[in-house]
């Protein structure tokens, strides 16, 4: 039975405030058997792309009844990623599938319950892509805004942390869908982006804005009918002063919060009333049912270049714990994938 | 042409902070003729009942883009109100006609357009409900809980301001819905009111309760379905720790935040993703579409003793202006009327 050295990237301890990368430690001497153990009814996969998400962050924390929960301290990371089936004893699974689910940030996992993947069927995209564009980002964009904003053709739309892995595709499906698109992010280099590659109608880099009240009102001067939340904080009472009646806030992620112990306080709430806004919080996992709609859509609108997709690779494991911080400082351009292995 | 002296409630100025009675001034000199002018389209009203409401704190402030217009300093409180067609130039609407709706604060009032009046079909229910019960704040009990919140069977539900106007009423529909239903409120009469007269399940006082989370986890060990929210603040921020998965939360008013300079900010709002927390903003206004069809499930519930309804009932338009103030700091017990006149 073949023994090979199987690295990770295990969580020291819980976290406070920022992610910092000597939280997390690479642990370079552990090995694993290729075979799984006789009777296991699981699968162990090699791990190829590992997904950095913002909602990683309160799975870094001691839980407190989050939605997911917490990292187990000297255990390897979790998250989602693109793996190939080494070994199965699993009767849905063979040697050679392709899955995206949820793996460790090691080079083998071993998948106990492996019933929650899904297996890779196209192949002709990058396989990076199921940790972005086809993967758990993917339907998070397209239940987000789709179901959950209900959008219609010539609505106003606004996007922050617009060209992020959820962002960046948001901006394109309300472009499909008729809609008028406005995104923002941190840099120049970004606003460029979101103008240029993935067709927002107008972006700015919310940095330079000392007044993002004013901003919106420049950007939306009759204001906004859908706004992908992404930042919460003072970004979302800026939004809510410039909402338009009937308008719908699909709740995706607050990562301006995240690293802060107590949140910032949203003082013109009561602004829902007047205006009848809904907002709603929603998780991609609970529309994965729509997961073949999803691809019954999307992989026609990438084989057309009608959806593009940008992706910031962080290359070997080594750099997993650099890649997730960074995105809490927004140093990643687009998706932040690692790749642990092409194949 | 018989002239009449028409006692007028008038706003002074605009308002800061909490409204006090010197806020507005009683007129005792005006005059008004019985009779319409030549042509009018108009009609002429005797007014009855006057309501006292919330949102009527938002328009004696200079308006900001809120969804209701200021009132006009020098001139008359405007709000709902139960009148008699003295007079009438217009077709639909002829003397001795009873109606409710927007109308002035003074024994008579002109109506110019009377189009969005509500004619009284059901008279043998006692008239001061087409302020409550039967009006405005019927509506947003009927349209909020049924129309924003879809109540189902056994959920639970949790009302503030619960003797109000409105929460009395949404408590009874969520008891008739199925649903397990506390109410707080601000003085040990009114939790006796909701225990015993309208029958929530329980009740708490919440001027008592030093940590309103705590409070909520115990009369909500299995968390809240539904929140209908009347008063914001720190109330919101102790419920969107006490959210079930998927609940909802009609946003009704924020009561404890109109007299503030700035709201009291809202640290949590990113508990809506993971608890999957729907809010949504909604106005009665919006729904008078159903009216006919919420009288037609109401009255009979009024005849057959299943609903009841508890007014504060201020006698004659002196003590308007005291009614209205006290509202704010909840001295009212139940909808605060002011009585003009009996007919």
């Amino acid at each position: 039975m073949a023994e090979v050295k199987n690295k990770k990237v295990i969580l020291k301890d819980y976290v406070n405030g920022f992610p910092k990368e000597s939280d997390m430690l690479l642990d370079a001497s552990s090995t694993i058997s290729l075979s799984l153990p006789e009777g296991s009814n699981g699968i162990l996969v090699k791990n190829l792309y590992l997904s950095c998400d913002p909602y990683m962050r309160g799975r870094m924390s001691k839980s407190q009844g989050s939605y997911v929960d917490s990292f187990t301290p000297g255990s390897p990371i979790v998250g989602y990623g693109v793996a190939k089936v080494v070994d199965s004893g699993h009767s849905d699974f063979k040697k050679g599938d392709l899955v995206w689910g949820f793996t460790g940030w090691e080079e083998y996992s071993i998948i106990p319950a492996p019933e929650t993947l899904f297996k890779i069927q196209h192949t002709d995209v990058p396989l990076s892509y199921y940790t972005g564009l086809l993967g758990m980002p993917g339907m998070t964009a397209y239940a987000g805004f789709y179901e959950i904003t209900s959008p219609k053709k010539g609505e106003y739309v606004y996007v922050s942390a617009a060209s992020g892995a959820v962002g960046q595709l948001v901006g394109q499906f309300a472009k499909l869908s008729g809609c008028y698109v406005v995104g923002s992010a941190g840099t120049k280099e970004k606003v460029e982006l979101l103008k240029n590659k993935f067709g927002f109608d107008d972006a700015f880099n919310y940095k330079e804005e000392q007044d993002l009240n004013a901003a919106l009102k420049r950007y939306f001067p009759n204001g906004i009918d859908i706004y992908f939340e992404n930042v919460g904080g003072k970004m979302l009472e800026a939004v809510l002063l410039n909402m338009r009646l009937r308008g719908r806030i699909a709740v995706c992620g607050m990562i301006s919060q995240y690293n802060l112990e107590e949140g910032e306080g949203i003082r013109n709430l009561s602004s829902v009333i007047g205006k009848r806004v809904r907002m709603e919080g929603f998780i991609a996992s609970d529309h994965y049912h729509l997961y073949p709609k999803y691809l019954e859509m999307v992989i026609p609108l990438i084989k057309q270049g009608k959806i593009c997709y940008i992706e910031d690779v962080a290359e070997g494991l080594e750099s997993a714990p650099a890649a997730l911080v960074g995105i809490f400082s927004g140093r990643n351009v687009g998706k932040q994938v690692v790749v642990v292995a092409r194949e």
